[in-house]
């Protein structure tokens, strides 16, 4: 078998961690296995040199900040290359410029374009492992790029694809993705197997584990992504092809945010186009709107409610204020909600999730404020003191709590 | 005019210190100079560096190594190329593979082989200042490579060369080259100027303004090298030609090492080949010695002393003692010893040097354990608890003093 391993910063955060790392890496060489790692830096580092550039100059060029920033990567690459030489492992560290992993020439949020693997391959088939630093690229400008935060996640898929990869393991400090976050729910269950969608939905709608990016280049490509904890041997999930899960749950799992800012506008001219001004005039000032609500027209008005980002919500309100051609009596804002989801792509063919779902609510006299669906979930905003008593209400609906 | 400016690890400790080197960039550039910088990593952090190699692995990979602690210089070159954006200045940096300055592949002390220029000297050129990281370079093996302790002072000296720059500017926190030691003799005065090979030899002897490589390669090139302070504005010292000095004075400097320890094998059968076995197993050993001297044989014995560095006299006891085919009667050692050198061009053309050196001791009741003498040097090698007193008379005795 082919492997990418990717360890994240708290992996990867000392001497020892990365001792424990080239350990689980052996481990996978002894196994008979290929092995490219793909590393984070060394928790805190990036940090410090994000604060570094700020201290330098407020608006510096993105280039040099590319620069400053891929060395954390590149110092726990070295290190971690020598370690598993110490242990006996074949080993070599090829830095973003080496392989090379050709990205576009967006400083600072590269896209990486392809990734040359004719040395790669021909190192690990003779039994080499490929210590590669996350997070890095060589730009269309033969300068060193950087793929934004969270990029180490991107460079494994990415790597795994060009590698052919069986498999892509993402370490990190949870031992997989849960059916909902037992800090909240005691009774979450681990998932073995989940699909690529479920996944994308759990991630985009709050869950951490994976950034969005990476996954949705692990659906394109049909990498096969496991996460999995480096602290413990527990086997993590399985994030793969709706097909390779022969026993599908209709609903996989409950992901709630936080960071959801309500804002409604009362007594709004219901004339044709202002929706397309309001939500123009926001779009036009970058700010993401999610969920959108218009109710039934009275008297020539309407309500009109959506939700942004809590970070956008004061800059929302100013730009609904200035909107030209957009009449209302009041507008509310509150950022007091929780947006939680119900996700599983045997919704699909199952009939009645909705109807579980509002009923558990119901009963617990949640009220839901806004919806929206798509084919593999529904969402729902309530007020945010009902956060945990929601969660665990739906966790026990849809019978996923552990036996 | 074009400038290389080189400015140590003291000089870049901190974004504040970066800033202020920026500022003296940028007082170049506005006088209608093509600079080039060469930094070096923020103190402390290279051997933070090293330190997380030997907590690593004991005996490390040098190429993982110089992956590993080329990275300090490489954050300093990104900083300060968006300090200098921030003032104002057109600036980019350029990573040792990118510019690239080929070196041989003896990773961890490699040799620069040669410097491609073209691209550099065209943004120069157009006004554009040069970040390059000091102590790194690209191996034969497409690999990164570093120079050794002291690199990035070989770094600026081999790029004023290659640029054909009319003077490399080294900044460091001292003022320039004195006379001797101000610590040690307050009447040392600063040198406006001094020669290539007068420097070598302060160099080589203690004092620890230069690398005594960096000095070498600007005397091959004809690099005119000025070392001045990066936290005063006074001027430095310059580093020339011969001929660049008009008023030659027959001694420039008095330098002192107390790196030294004496070795003496008394009562050694002296018979053909026995200094060969002596110096060759020494040599065999890595242990560099210095002064030699052999007394007259009297009885078919003789006695023979040598120096080497305090760090090796053990090691040169043991290598002594296991040599094949020498006997003697006794072997004594003394670490409390220093080597005094009166250093000057001007020696070539003036006999004396030596008796008034001789004199002055004498006058102090010194003792002069070994003499050592070059075209432009006389070392003698004094017991350590002389060594101010034997300065300081020499100061005076040469007509050092400041008036």
């Amino acid at each position: 078998m082919r492997i990418v391993q990717k360890f994240g910063g708290t992996s990867v955060a000392n001497i020892e961690r990365i001792q424990a790392v080239a350990e689980r890496v052996k481990a996978e060489v002894d196994a008979g296995h290929q092995v490219a790692v793909v590393v984070s830096a060394m928790s805190g580092v990036t940090n410090q040199l994000v604060e570094y550039c700020r201290a330098a100059s407020p608006m510096h060029d993105a280039r040099e900040y590319d620069v400053v920033v891929s060395t954390g990567e590149q110092v726990t690459s070295g290190l971690l290359a020598m370690v598993l030489q110490n242990l006996g492992v074949q080993a070599r560290s090829w830095m973003g410029w080496q392989v090379p992993i050709h990205t576009d020439s967006v400083h600072s949020k590269s896209r990486i374009d392809s990734i040359e693997t004719d040395e790669l391959v021909s190192r690990l088939e003779k039994g080499q492992v490929a210590v590669i630093p996350g997070f890095q690229g060589l730009g269309a400008d033969n300068r060193i790029t950087t793929l934004g935060r969270g990029g180490s996640d991107t460079t494994a898929v990415a790597l795994a694809a060009a590698l052919n990869a069986d498999r892509c393991d993402i370490y990190t400090d949870v031992e997989g993705v849960y059916t909902t976050d037992p800090r909240i729910v005691p009774s979450a269950r681990k998932l073995d197997k989940i699909t690529y969608e479920e996944m994308l939905e759990m991630a985009s709608l709050g869950a951490k584990v994976l950034q969005t990016r990476s996954v949705e280049l692990a659906m394109n490509h049909h990498v096969r992504l496991q996460v999995l904890s480096s602290f413990t041997t527990a086997p993590g999930t399985l994030v793969c092809d709706e097909d390779e899960i022969v026993e599908k749950e209709i609903v996989s799992g409950i992901a709630y945010s936080r960071d959801e800012a309500k804002v409604t506008l009362i007594g709004v001219a219901d004339s044709p186009g202002i929706a397309a001004s309001i939500f123009g005039s926001l779009a036009d000032a970058s700010i993401n709107v999610d969920m959108i609500v218009q109710n039934v027209s009275e008297d020539g008005t309407t309500d009109m409610t959506f939700t942004v980002g809590r970070a956008d919500v004061d800059r929302a309100r100013g730009v609904v204020e200035r909107a030209e051609a957009v009449t209302y009596s009041e507008v509310r804002v509150d950022s007091q909600v929780v947006k939680v989801s119900v996700i599983g792509v045997g919704m699909r063919s199952h009939v009645g999730v909705a109807k579980t779902m509002f009923e558990a609510l119901a009963e617990k006299s949640i009220n839901i404020q806004v919806i929206s669906t798509s084919e593999i979930k529904v969402s729902v905003l309530i007020s945010e003191e009902y956060t945990e008593l929601a969660l665990r209400s739906l966790h026990t609906a849809f019978g996923l709590d552990a036996e």
